[in-house]
């Protein structure tokens, strides 16, 4: 048994300057920037949605500007095993996550829990 | 004086099989789909993602297969107009809705309000 959900979305910036980026989404979606981060010195920068709300992330990266989506899960192999039978195909591996491909072709990742609910709240699979 | 906040995501996929595709989401995400929505008509299928939560529809398109944001506001036109000053740029309209793309590269949509927690929720602007 694993418990896995969506954790969140993450907008994935190809720029140079993610302070910008980031003031940017901020204003857009009315969110303030979370106080513990500072957008001047890291990839990630998340906004502040409220403790029940999805995970909004603003990250600096290198390949082509998008949107992709995280499900967090206390048991990463065994939900990217879940999957794989579903029809998602593995990528590759950072840090502590995986990153992985949609049938329908959006690439997305597997991460570990990222919100304060996660135990309460996150759905039960069997592991097969 | 207009209103606007994040309404959802939308999973856009490039495919001939929409059921599918709705399938390996909702199977994905621990969503159901909503009862009042059939995979097979429509282009458009949300997952019950409960009442308070963002608005999460999987669509069928043409283009790329992506994830894209809508922000939802009472007063379309004020709304482009605001995140025009921002640096996002006006695409074109569709339906009801406007297509804009962020400065950070992504297309994004300005819909009516989808939720029903809108009128208390979403942010005040000022028109300038």
């Amino acid at each position: 048994m694993h418990k896995s959900q969506l954790a969140g979305f993450i907008i994935d910036c190809q720029t140079d300057d993610i302070r910008a980026a980031v003031e940017f989404w901020g204003q857009a979606l009315g969110y303030q920037i979370k106080a513990d981060t500072d957008p001047g010195d890291s990839r990630y920068v998340e906004l502040d949605t409220g403790a029940d709300d999805l995970v909004i992330e603003v990250q600096k990266v290198d390949h082509q500007s998008r949107v992709h989506l995280d499900i967090e899960s206390d048991d990463i192999e065994a939900e990217v095993l879940r999957l794989e039978k579903l029809g998602a195909r593995r990528i590759g591996t950072v840090k502590t996550w995986c990153v992985m491909e949609a049938p329908t072709g959006q690439r997305f990742c597997v991460v570990r829990p990222q919100r304060a609910a996660f135990a309460d709240r996150a759905n039960s699979w069997d592991n097969e």
